[in-house]
């Protein structure tokens, strides 16, 4: 201090609870979106206490008194804890959060600019006389950040604006509180400042009077002081700093507020109150103006850890729990779409459906997938083989390490499942084990039938990505009678098929399903497959493009406000809505054909509905014995020969041979052997 | 053998090395295809032995004898060490093998005719002499077989054809060679024996001279015989059965030989010699005819492991290298291909590429997947970031695992080259952290061009699949002036671009490169971008799509016999060859526009070529301080004005904030702090 009697402040240092980043990217994301928002918030400071300013996720409420005692801060509780007990002690700061859009927008801005737009705000209430009733004005500070969305980091800086064209000398040293008054005297002030009303608890004035002290409001002592200069009054703070011998900085605000104010009571005494803290701490100084230029400089800029003016960076994933960062971060690309380009796009509906996977083959890995960039959180499997070496290179949830050697590989299902668990542990996949009866299989049982049918019930929306045209049948008939939205891919070695199955509702007519074109029942197609047949002989970009493309589909009927009852004529916010959408890569071509449902489907026909709906044990019980039967029933057998099946090539992921096959062999002759 | 005196015999059984399945697999895969052939193939027996009948990979070849002593076996090793000390008692037999291509078919194949069509054959050589002079006509055998080239197993029958309408009985119990001769006269039989040409040794005749045995052939026997019985012979034959009572399967072919060539000779006397045992376990037996019919029925196949006529099933995926079985069977859908669908596919050139791609995020993770689906397996990533959060559900090679909190993820290129690993342990895949040196950027390093140089030189073709504009630049460069492959591929919200630069050669036109339609020099176009802009924001199926359309393309091109300098109006075998492609998944379209090389362009055009050529080092340096540059260079500063950029989206899915940056942010005044 020698030779230096310049009144200098301890700068108040900032202190943020992560609940503070978390509540700020959530806005971001959600709400501000492309704008560059001003968002008024507020902090707290203690007293006394090394000069910190705090905010958290309440800082962002309107209400900020509603929260106290709510138990929100992680990383400060100990300051949290300490602020409840000393609940008169806390005191709030009114804050402009101004959180750009990119790093470089923020390195750009002109904080000159910045800091004397916030200190004109003080400078205003000060002129209006807003802050003589309300000294807790005089306390503000702007937060400039950039929140990155993606690494969880974030660029921050806070400023505390305050006037460096006015500068205060001390007179004296400062002097402990309790060296210039008495103990009686001190308990005299804190009583009568418990009788302030709270908007007048943090600046305040001290008329000493016989041996008394007694508080005054703000107002009240720049009213007496105006009328005439009065002797034995001090103003008083309530100082957050702890130094020795220096005050706040909310004190420099309050010495602005008063050259603007008072005149003529130069030099004036000064109490820094430090409640909770001994009484030796609380410093009384005597303060005089040394220079006031004409031009208002603004200056408060917080230094950073390096001791330079500089914003910081904190990264906040070794914070937080990994999974809740990977939870957020997996949905980040999709709310991004909202920002600019899809506004309306509803991305919860998305998020919700719980979607059943026929097939967990090269199909089923590929749509998973898809899903769950979309946000899908709710993936079941449904497959009967094991991982084959082959599998790995094309189906895109399994690895070398799947293929067991011992064991024949790991059930498809629970490995796609676990999978995509590995992807992102939040979702919620299982893997069901589950052979799709098929019709004249004999293999076929009323039992997984019941347990597909209950599977198809438990969700919302249906894939149909298995690798023969039999298996689609009984998943096809289930849907229709529960009216879910089914969508079946199929690949032909260069081309593929996407369709989504009709829904009927009101006066829309119901969309075909996959057998609607096909007048043929689906018999054992695998049977006296050649291995080429047997295998998905197929250009691996098949798959990848037809998966991609029926969850593109999906999300786009969940868009239309009818969902699967919407006809192909109708658009989205995502584009068009077509029924099917037939690809050829050797030509790079697209047709998009829309029928409607055929009245004697042998899957989505009345009948066919009807006769599973009342009696389902026997109707499967005859499918599953003879495909005539559905023949029979939709009165296709008459049809039968004027129409050829479809030409695409069905997939096969499985053999068929059974090693007790062999007793059906004829028996030989056993002549002429021991 | 009381109150049944009916001849019987020990069958042959099989031995399989697993060296014959593998080859049977090659053959199957890569030359039969669709076709069932049937192969001759070469069986061994040894004697004595508990008749086996033996077949490993040699059996396919057509000179047998040359792979003798080469040790080819596994299996059977200990038979094969057998077999190479006792040569002169090797004998091999004529097989037939009908691999049919599906389990059905070999299920339902007729047993008795395929068995019957084989005795002929042996029924044949008899009546034609063929056999008298060659008596190893007389054992032939059949083996039927599937093999599930998709999951080793192999389903197979063996047959050995024999009369069974036609019978024998013994007349006296069998004798032990050593009670019928003396010790001197078996030396005779031996010696003379070796004195008998090979194709001679395995069955021919004894006689008995005086106190000496001497052999003859088999010829010579029925020659004398047919002239007048004499007495004191005896038909001899190398007995691959050990057992005390039962002469092996071999000897019914010589018999039903002996009824058909020679006439009223009967009963006959056989001696079964098993060289190599003690003489005590040759048989001597007296044979007669018991009955015969007048229609021949044929028998002979073998039992399995359950003492049932039937066929066996062996599962080779225990048996051989997991690596080995995966790295064939990841080929195994590709080669299907060529069975039926597309004969003319060149898969050889596929598989030989060496791929680079740049970019390791959404793009390069689904680019690399569906080459190495294609058969590719060498695969380079460069890419310098690392895997954040985000990323896993949207690039398909990371995972949660990837993410690690505490150093801030993996390196992508890295974690990128072990996930293709764990897909297939045989892919050669390597991951090279680097920037890819951008104009306009600070960062930019001549070392890092050359290392980008170097690593387009060393590979055969180059995907361009980063997320900014600048980024391809120089790749794009330096594929043109080494005349590289290169693709690129694209994304905007929901659309994409693939696009195969131009390789310039002979009368065709250059196709355009990235650069050509787009006259602006690339910039830092990430500076001042919003978090939208900077990261991925696509509808997820847009990245899915155009990476399999990418490589699709790629697969495409390299079916051209000009590869990449066939021009866009050229067709494969696997379709059309567009220059590129945009899709427009909201409308599920393709268009395919095709333009030529720009004469200024900024990356592709001569003079770029040239100065990159000439003077890599300041050229580049001028580049990389200001974009201005290519501009001058190319003339395009006139242009500048003229068109507007591309209005696709650029990716980025990194964030360029760097701390030190702070530094560069104007200093704030310092007044009134301590």
């Amino acid at each position: 201090m020698e030779g230096d009697n310049s009144l200098k402040y301890i700068s108040f240092s900032s202190i943020i609870d992560s609940s503070f980043w978390h509540k700020l990217y959530q806005l971001k994301l959600d709400e501000d979106r492309l704008e560059e928002k001003e968002r008024e918030i507020r902090g707290f400071y203690l007293q006394p206490n090394t000069c910190s300013l705090i905010v958290d996720c309440t800082s962002f409420n309107r209400e900020y008194e509603s929260q106290l005692g709510k138990n929100q801060f992680t990383t400060i509780k100990y300051l949290c804890d300490k602020r409840l007990s000393y609940n008169n002690s806390f005191l709030s700061a009114t804050g402009y959060l101004l959180n750009f859009n990119s790093a470089s927008k923020l390195k750009d801005s002109n904080k000159n600019l910045i800091i004397e737009k916030y200190g004109k705000l003080i400078k205003k209430d000060i002129d209006s006389g807003k802050a003589i009733e309300n000294p807790s004005l005089l306390t503000k500070f702007v937060l400039i950040t950039f929140a990155n969305l993606k690494t969880f980091e974030f660029i921050y800086w806070f400023g505390f604006p305050a006037l460096s064209s006015l500068t205060f000398k001390l007179l004296t040293k400062p002097e402990p509180l309790n060296s210039v008054f008495s103990d009686e005297q001190i308990d005299n002030l804190l009583v009568s400042h418990q009788e302030l009303s709270d908007e007048n608890k943090s600046v305040f004035a001290v008329i000493r009077g016989s041996d008394k002290l007694k508080c005054m409001t703000l107002k009240e002592y720049i009213g007496l002081q105006n009328k005439s200069s009065i002797k034995g009054m001090y103003i008083c703070f309530l100082d957050p700093s702890s130094d020795k011998d220096y005050p706040g900085w909310p004190l420099r605000n309050i010495l602005t507020l008063l050259v603007s104010q008072c005149k003529d009571i130069w030099p004036i005494d000064v109490i820094c109150l430090r409640i909770g803290a001994p009484f030796e701490s609380s410093l009384v100084l005597s303060v005089s103006i040394d220079e006031e230029s004409k031009q208002d400089v603004w200056i408060g800029w917080e230094k950073n850890k390096r001791d330079k003016f500089g914003p910081r960076c904190i990264n906040l994933q070794n914070d937080l729990d990994p999974l809740r960062i990977a939870d957020s971060s997996a949905d980040l690309n999709l709310k991004l779409m909202k920002w600019r380009l899809v506004p309306d796009l509803d991305l919860d509906i998305i998020k919700s459906q719980k979607c059943l996977l026929l097939g967990a083959g090269t199909l089923g890995c590929s749509v998973a997938r898809n899903l769950v960039a979309w946000g899908v959180r709710h993936v079941t499997f449904v497959d009967n083989g094991r991982v084959s070496f082959s599998n790995p290179v094309r189906q895109s949830l399994f690895s070398y390490g799947d293929c067991d050697l011992g064991a024949g590989g790991k059930m498809k299902a629970e490995a796609a499942a676990l999978a995509l668990k590995a992807i992102l542990p939040t979702i919620n996949s299982t893997g069901v084990t589950l052979e799709i009866p098929m019709p004249g299989h004999y293999s076929a049982t009323i039992e997984n039938a019941v347990k597909l049918h209950d599977l198809i019930e438990e969700h919302d929306v249906v894939f149909l990505l298995t690798d023969s045209r039999e298996s689609r049948w009984l998943p096809t008939v289930i849907c229709s009678v529960l009216q879910k939205l089914a969508i079946t891919t199929a690949l032909g070695y260069d081309t593929y098929l996407v369709m989504r199955h009709g829904q009927a509702e009101g006066a829309n007519q119901k969309l075909g399903c996959y057998f609607c074109n096909d007048v043929t029942a689906p018999g054992n197609s695998m049977e006296d497959r050649t291995l080429d047949q047997q295998c998905t002989v197929t250009r691996p970009g098949v798959s990848n493009v037809a998966s991609a493309l029926a969850v593109e589909l999906l999300v786009s009927v969940l868009q239309h406000r009818q969902k699967g009852v919407a006809t192909s004529t109708e658009e989205t916010v995502l584009g068009i809505l077509p029924h099917s959408i037939r690809g050829f890569i050797s030509h790079f071509t697209h047709i998009l054909p829309s029928t409607v449902s055929f009245s004697q489907c042998i899957a989505c026909s009345p009948i066919v509905e009807k006769s599973y709906s009342e009696n389902k044990t026997e109707f499967l019980d005859n499918v599953f014995k003879s495909t005539k039967y559905l023949e029979d029933l939709t009165g296709l057998t008459e049809l039968f020969k004027a129409t050829d099946s479809l030409e695409m090539l069905e997939l096969n992921d499985e053999d068929d041979y059974d090693e007790d096959d062999e007793e059906n062999l004829e028996s030989m002759e056993d002549l002429g052997e021991v």
